[in-house]
């Protein structure tokens, strides 16, 4: 019996340049902060194309790991950062729109890290912190907020918490999660039968869940943050189960 | 007193590229399984040049949204994928390298996701899953494994119970962070002064973990894996820390 070929697995070459340049990061010696060599000067010493490098750096930006130096032009070498809120904001939401993950599984996963970030604010936050969430919480009393704006200060009081808590790896995780399901929520709250009666009761639970954090009572404030999690995420639908088709 | 000018903020066309194709994914017209036109065809219709909407296509790929059809030729056109979890860890393997996320950070959001993949698991977990999950086990235990190897199987290991959990965000989220202090374990594991005694631990950790597992005990097997992440991932030292540098 002949033994069949099978096909050798090329590397692509933007590929080598992105693992060249983890290589650097890991081993520390591109740091945040550092700037890479232009690219007319980085190409040749690579050995690859420019537009080779171009697709890498391209990559590492929307992973928020590299800034280009706009308005520097093409020459001006771009600069590491570390900004993966945004990153892992887009990565999650597209995964989620593509049904990598069904609705249940977000919920949960956004029981667990809130409950977290609430317990550690209570703990660790500063009152300047708070204050920036009590603020949210003003805007969102006033009669006159629409349903869309209502969402964004609500994802933003979460995400402050989040950052309050002190653990930045949670907070990203807890501000991606959160925004994976923003246009479901949206949908739900512009859906929402009774929109004065809805936006009440959750900016009670708000500005309960935000007196507990002040208070320093971690272990109630996680649990009626996981109360209003489940409170409002259970009436969610999620529309790609409703054609009966399996979003896992 | 004149007001300054501000740079007009340009979008690159890579970018528009990359959010006509998001937005077709939120719309529900691009799902897992299809396919784009060849290069050849799409870049005329979207109006840009070959090379702008290559990079758009290499983010995709990389974030695990998108596969090219490697050795059917450039014109094969790429399929829509949903395959987050290299991505995801990838992505935050370099952040935590670049220091966007602490020690402590990683710690805590182990804690959490961990706690809640084994209480999980102890509910939804398969039989063939578990005895997958022993099967790593096993070969922990045999007396010639390596260190590296030893490393690896307990990554599977851990990744293998937040798979089934049956929660696919928490599992992405688990796998991850575990893989983002790979290296760190690695390093804390071959500077064991005694390695037999190390890994003896470790292995009756697991196995307990196991047994609790199958027996429905979530409660205690979350317990315990708190319990044995922060037995170990705390006497973890991170070297960014360790120069006085802060890596917040």
């Amino acid at each position: 019996m002949s033994v069949e070929w099978q096909p050798v697995r090329q590397s692509r070459t933007h590929e080598l340049v992105l693992e060249s340049i983890e290589q650097r990061v890991f081993a520390g010696e591109l740091k945040a902060g550092d700037r890479l060599p232009p690219e007319r000067e980085l190409a040749p010493v690579l050995g690859v194309s420019r537009s080779a490098l171009r697709e890498a750096l391209r990559v590492l930006e929307t992973i928020g790991v590299l800034v280009a130096q706009a308005g520097r032009g093409p020459d001006a070498g771009a600069r590491i950062v570390r900004n993966p809120d945004d990153a892992l904001g887009r990565l999650l939401r597209l995964h989620f729109a593509l049904g990598s993950y069904r609705l249940e599984d977000v919920l949960e996963a956004r029981v667990v890290l809130e409950r977290s970030s609430f317990a550690a604010a209570a703990e660790h936050a500063s009152a300047e912190d708070l204050d920036e969430a009590e603020a949210l919480l003003v805007r969102m009393q006033e009669p006159s907020v629409g349903v869309a704006e209502f969402n964004d200060l609500d994802t933003r009081f979460h995400v402050q918490i989040a950052r309050s808590s002190g653990n930045q790896l949670t907070s990203t995780l807890t501000s991606a999660v959160r925004e994976s399901v923003r246009p479901l929520i949206l949908r739900a709250l512009e859906a929402a039968e009774d929109w004065p009666a809805t936006a009440d009761g959750l900016n009670v639970e708000h500005a309960e869940l935000l007196r507990l954090v002040r208070a320093g009572q971690g272990a109630e404030a996680a649990d009626l943050a996981e109360k209003h999690i489940r409170g409002f995420h259970g009436t969610l639908v999620d529309e790609k189960d409703e054609g009966g088709e399996a979003a896992g």
